[in-house]
């Protein structure tokens, strides 16, 4: 292998591979970036098994040349060292060649590197993905459904198919679903061209998720995703990510969400939100983060938290829209704190059933996204 | 004492006196804030008995009243909390009021906060300066000192003498010197109206002038440096920021500064920095960070690094000036990064004298800094 590259280019795709390295591997080939060179271009490839990443470089894109190939092949280099240092190198030329021994050398400016590279035929072989069931879905779309859902996956690995997001898909509609039994985060979004695809019970890891997040560029972008028997494959522009599906059932979360309720109020989110924080700080000293939420006479609510340390905050807040029963009640103020951060809309619907059942809170003007919080059973 | 405040100013002096506060304080009353208001304004002071630090929010500011004050008085309130709550709070204005056993009120717009306060007694008193030894210089060029000074301190407490920066003053001029054993950096400024005043062996902890540091603004503000018996006062606006001098003599480190050298090299600093920056990457895979420096017969030099897993790095560098004999020496990639960050000057000067000889560091342009690196003793 003997080639030029220009060093942005390069260095695109190897941040975008990159986040396949693990630190934590024990298998030596899996701490580098594979590298194969056809005339068609570079292909980078990295891996940890659980998740693989492959980043394609044209030769040419639009009449400009990005790699010139004198020599076709392929190694296996340190991703650590080699991720760091291209983007230092003090030329936008890049030369590399493949010697014997997988010995590697970079050249660019006055800068000369010699690596220790390894043998391509070690690297693990990416799955091969039969593309029956594929959708498609706009990159700012997936971004949101993940970031709206993945925080309420569980990081207790003693249930490992809760640390992930469950997909489900039938008729065009496409939904996620995320809990850590205390909380659940729910969003559905509808697909313009899934007809006939259909799956359920597609878990993905809730940290993968948020490694594919950074790579789909915010705007402007399509991912295809290929659903097989036991990976997804996403197609992002000239990247492919591939993940393994979560192992076991996800459980039934639809029976624990309440479709009528004995207490509505619908209020301003920015203004919940700060109100929520201040108690959160003061809760926050108690290690509990308790929040007590009440209705008052007047038609607003306290919200209220105190330490046996610190004191006590109390706050009111106007609501828009008030109907059913008085109610007051206790939760974790981290919870819904997470939830607000993602909520986009600007007033909110918060549904309850009693002191002791779930609160469900929805964006007024979506009704695509639920949130469920378990409140805390208290003594008062 | 009842108050009205601004938040804006009560959240700046608060954001000040917080930097005092040490998070591993065994002794209660030092994990407060304490605050005193008579009809001039309002004082904060926090302390963890190594510095303390003074914020003074007068009454009125150019016509602007700032604290309303209905009943004097002071108060102690936990730190932590009241840092976050103030600059939460939901209006710009905020009443205070102290009751019975120091429990205090705080109210902004609808928001109520009940604070468990603490006997203001109890709180340590400030140390009583005699105010012989004062001198005044710019912020910026007191910001600048420390921060060419203090990377050069040693972070281990067996020698504290060591973890702080000695400050010499004598004839108007005003030198800080930083030095762990095995790098040091020097800075001198001329003051102008420091005339009889002469102090020397005064040392103060490297960490505290990091503080310090954040606290100057970065424009048009002067110092004022007290320095008594065993406190430095510093006096920045209304801010009164104290700290003690550090026990012991600090070693005599002119004698290990050659004045004569050998060989002698003028190069650009950004072009050192970014080669020495490659050639770090590769030995501190090796962890001893150790990069070489040889000169080349064409009057150029090579920075190189290699490690046994990895492989080499070699780059080479034009010089703009070169006299003296050929060298090869070894050293500390890590440090030279260190002093080429603070360098300012475009050209550096650096000086050997010999492959064993500490190696001295020189912006072209200013005679006032000069920074020493011990070489690396190496086998070939």
């Amino acid at each position: 292998m003997k080639i030029r590259v220009l060093k942005h280019d390069l260095n695109e795709s190897i941040q975008h591979v990159a986040k396949a390295i693990s630190s934590r591997t024990t298998i030596p080939i899996l701490t580098g970036i594979k590298l194969e060179v056809n005339f068609q271009g570079m292909t980078l490839t990295a891996s940890d098994t659980d998740i693989s990443i492959q980043a394609f470089i044209p030769a040419e894109d639009q009449e400009k040349q990005i790699v010139q190939v004198e020599r076709t092949g392929s190694v296996v280099l340190p991703a650590k060292f080699f991720v760091e240092i291209i983007k230092k190198l003090p030329s936008n030329e890049i030369e590399m060649e493949v010697g014997e021994g997988f010995k590697t050398q970079i050249r660019s400016g006055s800068t000369d590197i010699q690596m220790v590279g390894l043998d391509p035929e070690e690297f693990p072989v990416l799955p091969n993905i039969e593309e029956n069931q594929v959708i498609s879905i706009p990159g700012d779309l997936l971004k949101n459904m993940i970031k709206q859902t993945v925080f309420s996956i569980s990081t207790n690995e003693s249930s490992p198919i809760l640390t992930g997001v469950l997909w489900n898909l039938s008729d065009n509609q496409f939904k996620f679903v995320a809990t850590d039994r205390h909380r659940l985060a729910s969003r559905t979004a509808g697909l313009d061209d899934a007809e006939g695809v259909r799956f359920s019970n597609i878990v993905i890891s809730g940290k993968t998720l948020n490694e594919l997040s950074k790579i789909v560029p915010d705007q402007n972008t399509r991912v295809d995703i290929v659903v097989a028997d036991n990976q997804v494959l996403f197609k992002i522009d000239r990247v492919l990510f591939y993940t393994r599906i979560l192992d076991g059932t996800y459980p039934d979360t639809s029976k624990i969400i309440p479709t009528t309720y004995k207490t509505e109020l619908v209020l301003d989110t920015k203004k919940l939100s700060e109100s929520i924080d201040r108690a959160y700080l003061m809760s926050r000293e108690e290690k509990t983060n308790i929040v007590r939420l009440q209705t008052l006479e007047n038609g607003t609510i306290e919200i209220s938290s105190s330490s046996s340390e610190l004191g006590k905050v109390t706050e009111q807040l106007d609501l828009a829209e008030f109907t059913g029963d008085p109610l007051r009640i206790s939760f974790n103020s981290k919870y819904m704190l997470d939830v607000l951060k993602v909520v986009e809309s600007e007033q909110l619907h918060i549904g309850f059933t009693g002191a002791m059942s779930p609160i469900i809170i929805k964006p007024v003007d979506d009704s695509q996204s639920l949130y469920l919080i378990l409140p805390y059973r208290t003594t008062n």
